[in-house]
């Protein structure tokens, strides 16, 4: 993968130009994109901006996210030729940082589950997982140094965990989703995709003017004595396959090697109370958000979509109030709870991409985390038999993204140094 | 002004069609709007939906608010000539439910204070409020039955009390923000302009398909015994101007002569505090919200919001979490407060409309109540010496909106029979 601090280092030494920066990952995409297929549309011309901490950045964006100058296609047919008239609040914001949008990457169509014929840059035969496929291959492929999706349900962590990028998906509206076709109000959530947590933690404090976010350097600390974190088997979903099992153990192992206090912990019950109310909420403002495309086109969305959205029509408000008091109420029972840790760890996902197109994979082991908004990292490194990547997931509570970042640079350090 | 419910029932006694009923909106319009410059955009050909709730029921939508088929000007220059490719969900759900946008209600620039071209209706020498000018005063005039605006600081409440129409800034996210025009996301709220309380109730039932908003009937009761009310003074602001102190004292001896339990009461502390945060959030999040439009046409703001936004791009994310700290502790502390009463009656404005067209009037005693996402309702019924309206608002706790809603049918019944 291309590394976005070792790029910022060279540029910063006077070794090669923020212009050679972004050539080089368009060149990268022009030698790799006809094997992944990540993008809708590719800025082959695209300038630096010789200034920011992003500068020389080369930037994929969603295509569900607004980028003044290119078409907006929200993955499916109803936006064809559809040419936003302003950048969304995050393109702006990347751009005052110095980041370049160099090209819209492959979204499910409205960022449901229909899949994208975006392949998986560590087998094509596999799924990269969804909705944010183009934006993670394109990062685990290597054509890009940082990229940016989104997550309702499982839309960054899982294909992250597919792809063998790192990923973030912040606390709740950290970054604002201004300009970024809505799914859902309440769970909508902007994630990065970059090739390590550093380059995460760099990024996502240049984005969004939080320096506290940055890691303290560049090679987090070899001891997390310090650290206490709580294992989540997360029980109230059904069980992980073996590679993500497989996974969890190695890095629980990899980091109580290196001095981190690690224990097993059962959530209060209001938690999976709220795990089992992410659709309620999700449908109903689905139904809303969409109303126009689903009244309007009803014959161009893609299967999946569709049909998600004719169940979606009948919640109602009594129900989707309900579903909010629960997770309201979880919310604090996971502030309580959350007290004692400076974070957990999790599965990203059920297990290692699946094969075939036909299925993104499975949001279960993220759902949770974004109905209550808490920051979540995917940490690459570990892989299975058949060499594919199988994520591991930090979570800390609302609002210490930068515990969430410290933990996943000391697990990712110590699951690529071994045991 | 226009009664939606008596339109309706001559609609259901088959004495008018539903085309006949948009039409009569359109004659009032083309006889009218030349004395109040309410609308930016007129579809003079538009034809009935004939079926659902609001069939029949001609609606004014706040021009940053998306119609397909209707440009959306944002009241700024940078959006000449823009069509939006899909109606906004509540666009959507009004169609959903008979309604007919008919018009684009004038806006101050992307809803913040430059004032629009649009005249008070009582008196084209003061100001009609703002920011949702247009649909405040195109009902006040009586030229629409039913209007839509938004509310970031006081943007429905104080230009219905200027206006003299009832309105209702609900719950936050009752009604969802996708497909208006962002300013702080926090904050931003969708809200109803009609000729009365039960008007409004049954437009907000049937728009955001809540029946329990409804109210019983459409008189409500003459007895107020079972109603506990606290008067707010809003003593964290600014004192208001007498009009508005003899609106709200003739209002409680209104509804204390009906019966109803009315205490003085003061607030907790956190209140005040978090009053004193309003416009940091709103600074924050709008130099997010805005940056495009900031970064790339600087120029073509007008000068209260150029400036607004020149200072808001100091705000750092430490104050605006601090901000959000602040508030978040105010609801919690709301929420055991309210709890002894069915709502609170308080100022819409701090008096009567402003005269001249310099000034939009002041949010001062609306703010606190759009931070804290509570039902807010505009009540007409009381003029000052110079035949001005000024409203009085009505407060309940969160997702209480039936409760605001009765409280306030009752107090513009009590305001409409005298004492």
């Amino acid at each position: 993968m291309l590394s976005l601090l070792d790029m910022l280092r060279r540029i910063d030494a006077g070794q090669i130009s923020a212009q050679s920066a972004i050539s080089h990952s368009l060149d990268l995409i022009e030698a790799k994109e006809y094997g992944i297929r990540a993008f809708t549309h590719i800025d082959t011309r695209a300038m630096a901006i010789d200034h920011g901490p992003l500068r020389g950045v080369a930037v994929g964006i969603k295509d569900i996210i607004d980028v003044a100058g290119m078409p907006t296609g929200m993955g499916c047919a109803i936006y064809r030729d559809y040419h936003p008239r302003a950048d969304a609040a995050v393109t702006a914001m990347l751009r005052r940082a110095g980041g370049v949008p160099v090209a819209k990457t492959t979204t499910t169509a409205f960022a449901f589950m229909d899949p994208t014929e975006t392949l998986n840059p560590h087998d094509p035969a596999h799924t990269p997982g969804g909705s944010s496929a183009g934006s993670a291959a394109a990062v685990g492929a290597g054509m890009l140094p940082l990229a940016i999706g989104t997550q309702t349900g499982g839309s960054v962590i899982r294909p992250a965990s597919f792809c063998g990028a790192a990923a973030i998906k912040p606390s709740f509206r950290l970054l604002p989703t201004i300009g970024v076709k809505c799914y859902s109000w309440a769970l909508d959530t902007l994630g990065l995709f970059a090739a390590s947590v550093p380059d995460l933690a760099y990024a996502l404090a240049a984005l969004g003017e939080r320096p506290d976010l940055r890691l303290p350097d560049d090679t987090p600390q070899e001891s997390g004595s310090d650290l206490r974190i709580g294992v989540l088997m997360q029980d109230y979903a059904e069980a992980p396959e073996p590679d993500s099992i497989a996974a969890l153990d190695h890095a629980v192992k990899a980091i109580e090697a290196r001095g981190a206090t690690v224990t097993r912990v059962t959530p209060p019950q209001e938690i999976a109370e709220a795990f089992a109310v992410h659709g309620v909420i999700q449908d109903y403002e689905a139904a809303r958000a969409l109303a126009w495309e689903y009244d309007t086109h009803r014959d161009q969305l893609p299967p999946i979509l569709g049909e998600a959205l004719d169940g979606a029509q009948n919640v109602s408000a009594a129900e989707y109030d309900a579903a909010r008091r629960k997770a309201h109420r979880a919310r604090r029972a996971m502030k309580a709870f959350s007290g004692d840790f400076d974070g957990f760890i999790t599965f990203s996902s059920p297990g290692a991409a699946p094969e075939g197109l036909a299925s993104t994979g499975d949001s279960r082991f993220n759902r949770l985390f974004t109905l209550l908004g808490l920051p979540a990292v995917n940490v690459p490194g570990f892989s299975n038999d058949a060499g594919l990547p199988v994520g591991i997931q930090i979570v800390s509570g609302f609002g210490h993204d930068d515990k969430a970042l410290r933990i996943a640079a000391f697990t990712e350090k110590a699951l690529r140094t071994g045991l």
